[in-house]
């Protein structure tokens, strides 16, 4: 006997007739004798429709700790909708909002943080054989006042009650049947991937696969609780997201291959190289709240030097601007940049022990004849930026390289 | 500077635009240095809306509990936006659900009855010059589980607040402007009162005109809240409803006229006139659901007497084969029916201490020529019921009878 926490989106529950369906399944896992706590985000569409109400009353200014109080009943109204409907297949249920679990967060509305779970009520809920519905999403803080976690913080409840309650697993139903060696639609032949650790799985969601909120992966990661992606409507084992627990061995050198066609480079060149430049050109960057991804700078030729980053591409023409100040400042030559760009990255665990991967990567776009704009690399990932209009070939051509490929399927 | 509770309906508050409104009316009593707690109900819809999405989920057996959850967001979102609309305002305002203040209700879900108010925050609030916005119609059981107070609940939950925190006036907010004399629509003549007691409202509203919940009524009498009903977006002094206090004098015998044609009346002929008929009779009717209202049993003759009693038309045909029964056990001779009938009222403290009120009323309506079927009376209230074609001119002659009719205005 297992104690599941199963977490639902807003797709999921969007419609009664669904989370019918939810209650289906969730009574299936009851049968087979587990333990399930069920996390629910607001109906599909209902957030919206509050925001707006929300933004329509105050001038487009909604007053954070009552936006909260609005937002927080679209998870309450699906919680009661669920608990029915368990109740009326013979399921005993009860629900809570995350005030009456409590779910204590710091004051930080519209983003707050889980500080503490009290798991008193739920585990005699459990004991008595209830199944337990928990919105998703909120919380309150030491004063009583409602919170919630910000958009997707359903998935960060999920985990966070898993690890309050040392589950065994936490599930994450969706709209996919499981992570990707890559984007399907781009490689056909790309697998379902059994198993993925938690450093993988941030940095293919970072990357563009968005299969789970970020931040739930690294609240899993750093509380051990056993991640599993599934969909919602149909049956398949998903992806399991673990530890890296001493399997190297037998995990394949590349898990998959994660790409972003959303960034536009920027370069400044003939920077003077002197200390604190690069801060120079970040900071009025970062002052203007345009976030950078891929920050590359080589070693100096003359004195100066040429320093590039990426940003997403609706933030080009602003950091532009912003760069243009910096490069007269700093008594630069010139900035440049491209927006038709995009970033691939091979991802995996194993690439820590394996050297030559990235030599390989680079092979395999050499043969292509795609030249590579820009490089960077972490411990388990190389990323590379190239030209928009290679993206898919890139992408095939590595997934082919490091031996991702499905192997034909009958009838394919 | 007063303390005073405002109470703001479904319609008053059922689009963003309305509850602008509500905010200036707010504002504009904030300026003039009261203190102002606001009591809201769900924006007009939301309820049934929500009602009909728990019956999908439940086979239309909502449980209990689950429903509470969720109808206590339609007010919850009311509050959030209405508070946001005093902050746009430059009003300092904050929310509280039923559960934040914290009103502490009996386990009845869907029909639970307040226990105690907690004011303790209110009043720092309002000391800190913040206009606090209460969700009505909600509270919360001793476990922590959200209850609501019924339909209309928000009134008695404005009563309430104004009971905990003592304070000078409760105003319920409505689509009219006060209390009439009777139903202008069936007498044009009828006049707005100033003031009425809080036993004539109830007289008034459980006889048909329905301003007030009349739970709130009662809690405000027991309480001695002084109550106002007035419209929620035209100007008006609405009527004070109060206790009677040594003011008989100065006031009318009679306040108004109050009448009822849902209706139907029952008799059962012949019943022998043994102790504990009357229970024989209306145990059945009582054990099938079905409301009475009055009761008529006169002086026995021959050792048999007539029973008679009025019941909702709806309910006319059940009524009628539950007392076929009891006649056929009692050996009655025969149970006959009507549903073409009316009742009229008048109402009135001060007919306490007039003697003649009845025989005024009953020679109003033999002047027109109104044959008199039942009669019932109480301290401060007589009824008549009568045949129902008759209704418009029995109302129209006792409202001129009893001096009710206003001075013909200027271009009447």
């Amino acid at each position: 006997m297992a104690l599941i926490v199963q977490k639902f989106g807003g797709t999921s529950v969007g419609t009664v007739e669904r989370i019918q369906q939810v209650a289906e399944k969730v009574k299936k896992f009851r049968e087979n004798g587990d333990d399930i706590v069920v996390v629910v985000s607001a109906m599909s569409g209902e957030t919206n429709r509050l925001i707006e109400l929300a933004k329509q009353a105050s001038d487009d200014q909604p007053v954070p700790r009552e936006l909260d109080v609005m937002l927080s009943t679209g998870e309450q109204v699906t919680i009661a909708l669920l608990t029915m409907a368990l109740v009326r297949r013979g399921v005993p249920a009860v629900s809570y909002t995350g005030n009456q679990v409590r779910i204590l967060t710091d004051s930080a509305h519209n983003k707050a943080r889980i500080l503490q779970i009290d798991d008193q009520k739920l585990r005699a809920d459990l004991k008595a054989g209830r199944v337990v519905v928990v919105a998703g999403f909120q919380g309150v803080d030491e004063h009583g006042n409602i919170t919630t976690l910000g958009r997707g913080g359903s998935d960060t409840t999920g985990v966070a009650l898993a690890a309050a309650l040392k589950a065994d697993e936490c599930q994450i139903y969706t709209d996919v049947d499981g992570v990707y060696t890559t984007d399907p639609r781009v490689v056909p032949q790309a697998q379902r991937l059994e198993k993925i650790t938690f450093e993988e799985m941030l940095e293919m969601a970072s990357l563009g696969s968005k299969v789970l909120q970020i931040r739930s992966v690294e609240f899993a990661g750093k509380y051990n609780v056993p991640l599993r992606v599934l969909h919602s409507f149909k049956e398949g084992p998903g992806t399991l997201i673990t530890l890296d627990e001493e399997e190297t061995m037998e995990q394949p050198i590349i898990s998959g291959i994660a790409f972003n066609r959303d960034e536009a480079k920027l370069t400044i060149r003939g920077v003077p190289d002197i200390p604190g430049v690069a801060f120079k050109i970040l900071g009025p960057v970062s002052a203007a709240n345009i976030e950078v991804d891929m920050i590359v700078q080589n070693v100096a030729h003359d004195n100066t030097t040429d320093f590039t980053f990426t940003v997403h591409r609706n933030d080009y023409q602003a950091a532009q601007q912003v760069l243009e100040n910096t490069a007269r400042e700093l008594g630069a030559r010139e900035v440049i940049g491209d927006i038709k760009i995009a970033k691939v990255s091979i991802v995996g665990v194993g690439m820590r022990s394996h050297a030559g991967v990235a030599s390989r990567m680079f092979e395999a776009l050499a043969k292509e004849n795609i030249n590579i704009q820009m490089i960077s690399t972490s411990e388990i990932k190389v990323s590379v930026v190239i030209e928009e209009k290679y993206l898919e070939l890139a992408v095939r051509a590595l997934h082919s390289a490091f031996e991702l490929d499905a192997p034909a399927r009958q009838g394919d």
